[in-house]
C-alpha cells in the first residue's frame, strides 16, 4: 500500500538552496519510491494511502558515506599524535589482520554497521579487508539491516604486511565469489584496490579487468597527500598523473569510480576526472587529522566535478555525515579566505553533496523528487528549537549542533530501519 | 571532612605528557583544594576521609572556556553563510539588544549556564552585554549553579547600533556596580571593551582605568582577521601594532589579560604579549566559520605565549571545549602540513591548553597536582571502550568521540554541580 507521511520537508533539488515545504507531504510507493511531494494532500497522487503525521518534526533525505573503513572502527578516535607511517605499521595494518578471524570481523562489523545507522547514514561505500569470509559476512549484516552498501574487498598485493597480501588469483576468485552472491539487493561489491603502491601492475590488471566484465564500480584513494603522489609517479612512471596509474588500468570512470581524498588533484587530473565522470569523495576531518591539506571542493564544484562526502574512518574519527558538512564549509572557508574568488560553500550546497550529489552514486537517491528512492531520516529537534526558529534555521541548528539523539525514525528505500534488539545489533 | 575519590585519573602536569593513575586516588580537603594523588590509598594523607569510588570510570579536570559570548546563545549555528557584516548587522547586534529586557535574559542565560554544565566547562570567561541588569543576573545565575565565571559587561561606544552604545559614565557606572557585588565567590567581573573598533578613545581609557583601580582582568578580541587589523591601524594610527592599541590604555597585560583569536599576531605584538603575559584564547571553530583564518598555536607556544581554548559561541558553533581541543589539533596539523618546523599539537598538549593553561587564568585550576582548586569530571565512557582500551586511547577516545552522554559527575571547587529540575535550569 503507498503511505504518505507528513512533516516539514527539506531536500536539495539544486545546489543552491533548500525545498523547504512546511507541514508538507510526500507519498511512497510500494517499491520504496517517492511518487510526489506537495504543500497540500490535494495535489499529492495518495488515493486510499495510509497517512503518518509526523508531526513538527524535520523530514530529510538520509546520509551517503562514500568513503569509510569498516576494519577501522576499532581504532576509531585513537592515535592520531601518529604520523602516517607508524599508524599504518601500527594500528591499521594490524587492525585488518584480525579480520581473517570471521568471529572478531562479526563483533566489529555489527557495531559498525549499527553507528552508521545511528547517525542516520543509509548507504556506504565501504573498505573491508582482503579477507572473502569476513566481507561476506560484512555484506551480510548490511543486508539484514535492510540498509544500503557497496562493499569493497579489497586488493593489496605489495608494500604491505604478508598477512595483508594476497595473490591476484586469489583476489579474482574471492572477488567472483562476492559479486554472484547479491542480485538486486540493497547490497552489493564494488571494485577496492587499496590504492596504487599496495598493488601491483598485475593487480590493478585484474582489478580493471573484473570491473569491466562485471560492470562492476571501483572505488579507490587518490592524490590525498604529496609525498603519496611521488611515490605513485616513481611506481607508475608512464602515467601521467595519480588519476591515469588507475585510468590505464581501466579503474576510472570506465565503470562508476569513487575516488577518495583528492587533496591535491589538478591540471591533468582535474580534466580526467571530468571526462570520465569519476566522483570525488571529500574527507575534510580525515584530511585534518592525517594533515594531508584542505581539498579544494569549490574549484572542483567549479570544474563540473561530482562531490560526495565520506568519514574515512579511522583516519577520519566522526561518523556523522552532519558532521563532515560542517567541516566541508570549514574547509572551503580557508580556501575563500586565502582567495575571494572561491566562495565557500553554503549550507544547501553541503547538504546536497551529502544527499542528492553522494546518493546519484547508489541510483536514484538522495532527493525527494518523484522517482527518488524513500531514503529519509525524521529529525526530533525539540531540544536544539528552543526559540522559534525557522525551518531553515531548524535544519542548520540539526547539521552544527545535532547528533544521533535527534533522529528518530529512518528509511531506506521505503522501508523503516529499525535497530535490531537481539544479537545483531548489540 | 576531608573526601577521597578513586577512579582512573588524568591530567596534565606537563604538556608534554598525561599523568595516568590507574585505579588512582585523589584527596580533596574542606575547601575544595586537592591534598594530594597517588596510585594508593596508603601514600595519600586521608585519615578518616570519606572514600567516594567510580569504579573504572575516568576523573579528570574540568574543561575551562576562555572566551563566549553569552548572549549570542540564541545564534549558535545559525546564520553560517553570512558574511562577517551581515551577520553582525542582521544576528548579532539585534540579538543583543534583546538582553535590555531580563525577563528574556534569564530565560535565554539559564539556557546558557545549563548548557556549558552539561558538556563540562566549569569556568568561563564571558562577554555579556552593554546592560548592567542583565549582566547581573548572568552572574548570579552562575553563583547559583557553583560555577565559576568571569562575567564581562561589554564597553561599546561607537561603531554599533544605538541600542548597544554607552556613554562611558554609564559605563564606568555600572561596572562598578556589578564589581562590587562579589567578593570571594567563584564569580567575578572582568574588564570588556568589546574590540578596538567599537570603543573610542575614552571608553579604553575608562577601561584601563578601572582595570588599574579595581585591579580587575581584561578581556577582549585581537587580530581575529586581516581587515580588522587594518581597521584599528586607521583609527589609532599612534599604536605600533592592534595589541598597542589596548596597551596604551592599560589593556594589555597590566592585569590579567585575555585576548580572543590572535590569528594573525605575529612581530611586535607577539613580543608585546609575552612581555605583557597577555593570554591567547584560541577559538578554531569560530576561526574556521567567520573565515577568519588558522591561528599558528604552536609558533606561540614556542615563543613563550600561554594559550587557552575558547568556544566563541555564536562565531563558534559548539560549546564543548573537548571539541575545541580536536580542531585545535587539526588546525596545527594544517601549520605542519605546510611547514614540518611546526609539530602539530598533540592530545597532551591540547589537553594541557584547555586544562591547566587555560585555568591559570582562574587561580590553581586545571590540575590534579596538590594545592589545586578540584574542578573535576567523572566520565563513564563504557558505550565507547567496547575493546579494552588503554586509559590514553580512552581518554583520546572520550575527546574525540564522546559528548554529554558520558559526563556524569561535574565538580568545581571541590563541590559537585548539580542541574537543577527547578526553575532555575529548566
Amino acid at each position: 500500500m503507498n503511505r504518505i507521511y507528513k512533516a516539514n520537508i527539506l531536500f536539495t533539488k539544486e545546489k543552491s538552496r533548500f525545498e523547504i515545504l512546511e507541514n508538507g507531504y510526500i507519498a511512497v510507493d510500494d517499491n520504496g519510491c517517492v511518487i510526489g511531494v506537495a504543500k497540500d494532500l490535494a495535489s499529492i497522487d495518495g488515493e486510499g494511502a495510509e497517512i503518518i503525521d509526523f508531526g513538527d518534526r524535520l523530514l530529510i533525505p538520509a546520509m551517503n558515506d562514500l568513503h569509510v573503513h569498516a576494519p577501522q572502527y576499532r581504532n576509531q578516535g585513537i592515535a592520531m599524535d601518529l604520523e602516517l607511517l607508524p599508524w599504518l605499521e601500527n594500528y591499521t595494518f594490524p587492525e585488518e589482520m584480525k579480520y581473517a578471524d570471521t568471529a572478531y570481523a562479526e563483533r566489529m562489523y555489527r557495531r559498525f554497521v549499527r553507528d552508521l545507522w545511528r547517525f542516520g547514514t543509509m548507504r556506504s561505500c565501504v573498505f573491508a579487508t582482503i579477507h572473502t569470509e569476513s566481507t561476506r559476512l560484512l555484506m551480510n549484516i548490511f543486508e539484514e539491516a535492510g540498509m544500503g552498501a557497496l562493499v569493497g574487498k579489497v586488493g593489496m598485493n605489495r608494500n604491505c604486511p604478508e598477512g595483508l597480501s594476497e595473490s591476484v588469483e586469489s583476489y579474482i576468485e574471492g572477488m567472483e565469489a562476492l559479486m554472484k552472491e547479491k542480485g538486486k539487493s540493497l547490497v552489493g561489491t564494488i571494485i577496492t584496490p587499496r590504492f596504487v603502491p599496495t598493488c601491483t601492475p598485475e593487480m590493478l590488471r585484474a582489478c580493471g579487468e573484473l570491473a569491466a566484465k562485471y560492470h562492476l564500480p571501483v572505488q579507490s584513494h587518490l592524490s590525498e597527500n604529496k609525498d603519496e603522489i611521488a611515490w605513485v609517479a616513481e611506481l607508475e612512471p608512464e602515467s601521467t598523473c595519480y588519476g591515469d596509474a588507475y585510468n590505464r588500468y581501466g579503474l576510472f570512470g570506465q565503470t562508476p569510480t569513487i575516488m577518495a581524498h583528492c587533496v591535491w588533484s589538478e591540471g591533468n587530473e582535474v580534466e580526467l576526472m571530468k571526462r570520465n565522470n569519476v566522483m570525488v569523495a571529500h574527507c575534510p576531518t580525515s584530511n585534518f587529522n592525517v594533515a594531508s591539506g584542505m581539498a579544494p571542493i569549490r574549484r572542483y564544484l567549479n570544474e563540473g566535478l561530482r562531490v560526495g562526502l565520506g568519514s574515512d574512518i579511522s583516519g577520519g574519527h566522526d561518523l556523522s555525515i552532519f558532521r563532515m558538512m560542517v567541516y566541508a564549509i570549514q574547509v572551503s572557508k580557508m580556501h575563500y579566505q586565502q582567495d575571494h574568488n572561491l566562495p565557500f560553500l553554503t549550507l544547501s550546497e553541503a547538504f546536497w553533496m551529502a544527499t542528492k550529489s553522494a546518493g546519484s552514486f547508489f541510483g536514484r537517491v538522495g532527493s525527494f523528487e518523484p522517482g527518488y528512492e524513500f531514503d529519509a531520516l525524521v529529525i526530533d529537534d525539540r531540544d536544539l528549537n528552543h526559540d522559534n526558529y525557522t525551518l531553515l534555521e531548524r535544519i542548520e541548528r540539526y547539521i552544527y549542533l545535532g547528533d544521533d539523539r535527534q533522529i528518530v525514525h529512518r528509511f531506506c528505500r521505503g522501508k523503516e530501519v529499525v535497530l535490531c534488539c537481539g544479537q545483531a545489533f548489540k
